[in-house]
């Protein structure tokens, strides 16, 4: 199997051929209002997301492009793009989204939660400390995998610390094929143009060494096509 | 005292001459972190504050600009930049800057809450509800009103409802001496291009109708020359 996986990446290609193939991608953060003027945010830039929509585009994929708020012009190639605030809002797009997609990247960094309760007023300030309720926001790289068919799914982690636990939790807890998994702190992954992603999957695991976003799109797009086409020769 | 006032907006100049005085202005959100990855925002574009310090530049003065968090480039002719994230940041680098300041124009929409704690590791997500613990954040605008000599003070207030009660509120409170009170709704304020702007000193409001934010930059800061040209005026 190992040796299986090795030839795999020797033969992926560097630049991916997606022609045919729908793919949907998540990008950005999410924000989570507590009332009109406050929220609860992720640090996320969508620049990883953006440019896997781009790169996914260029390799001939017909792309549409979930976003949460973020101030980025929508990749030249990609056919739909669907700009969201809210996790919940972003759950119901890429549902809606999936149904028609073959490979689905969730690259946005999705609130995990949310205010429980909204006000339509601005909260008036009432010294002393303050204590926010917060709800727990649908998992939606779990709804993508529960989906029939199920497209190829690969999800991201962002995590500070045991970062291959984290992502192989991630991998079997979500039901996702792959899981795309990066360090945020050293200047790395939100908010920086550089990043360096570890990529794991069922009984294998690949290095994408720092480099710029764009270029690490198309690595990993070259290592999904691999990895898929691996998956389908396999199915019974 | 009507009549005092409303001479005085009539003598106001369309292009305010500020030569020779030092403005402090700020602008944008401050973020305050809750993790590497979670943080608990303000919207604000920064934009007002900008248009502000740009203007300011514009009629002679020597402007500092504190900014929280956004993605604008200096002003031409804006002195000095000071980037900040936290409130406590903004906190250190207004009081810092005020000593030498003549006229301080707090347009940052400055988070009233910070997260009681802090994690240096992302939390894990953890099902079903959570608590968040705030701690109240030092106000910026009532230190700058302690300070001796106190330059001239304004303060911004956004509000959903009650624009005049809560700015004049804040006005008493706070010890500024002037609030520009502008609405959070209807397509106003923050995060876009556009505003509309109720001032109100003791004694007297203005209103400055709805334009573009650099319109309503200098039609404030002609407003701040010509209120704090009375206040010394009328010292003893």
């Amino acid at each position: 199997a190992i040796v299986a996986v090795l030839e795999e990446l020797a033969s992926a290609p560097a630049a991916p051929d997606l022609r045919g193939l729908r793919v949907l991608v998540s990008a950005g953060p999410t924000l989570e209002d507590l009332d009109p003027v406050r929220y609860l945010g992720n640090r996320s830039s969508g620049r990883m997301g953006f440019a896997i929509a781009a790169a996914a585009a260029q390799a001939g994929a017909t792309v549409t492009l979930v976003a949460g708020p973020v101030s980025l012009p929508t990749p030249p190639g990609v056919a739909q793009r669907v700009d969201v605030r809210s996790a919940r809002q972003m759950h119901a797009a890429m549902l809606d989204a999936a149904r028609a997609a073959d490979i689905v990247i969730a690259a946005a960094a999705v609130a995990d939660y949310r205010p429980a309760q909204v006000s339509t007023h601005k909260l008036k300030k009432h010294g002393g400390a303050m204590i926010l309720e917060l709800a727990e926001n649908p998992d939606i790289l779990a709804a993508l995998a529960a989906l029939q068919p199920k497209p190829f799914l690969v999800g991201f982690a962002a995590e500070t610390e045991q970062l291959e636990a984290h992502a192989r939790a991630k991998l079997e807890r979500k039901g996702a094929d792959m899981i795309a998994a990066n360090r945020v702190d050293a200047g790395l992954g939100i908010e920086t143009a550089d990043n360096a992603i570890s990529v794991f999957w069922h009984g294998g695991q690949h290095e994408l060494a720092r480099a710029d976003k764009t270029t690490l799109a198309r690595e990993l797009l070259a290592l999904i096509a691999t990895r898929r086409a691996a998956v389908r020769a396999a199915a019974p």
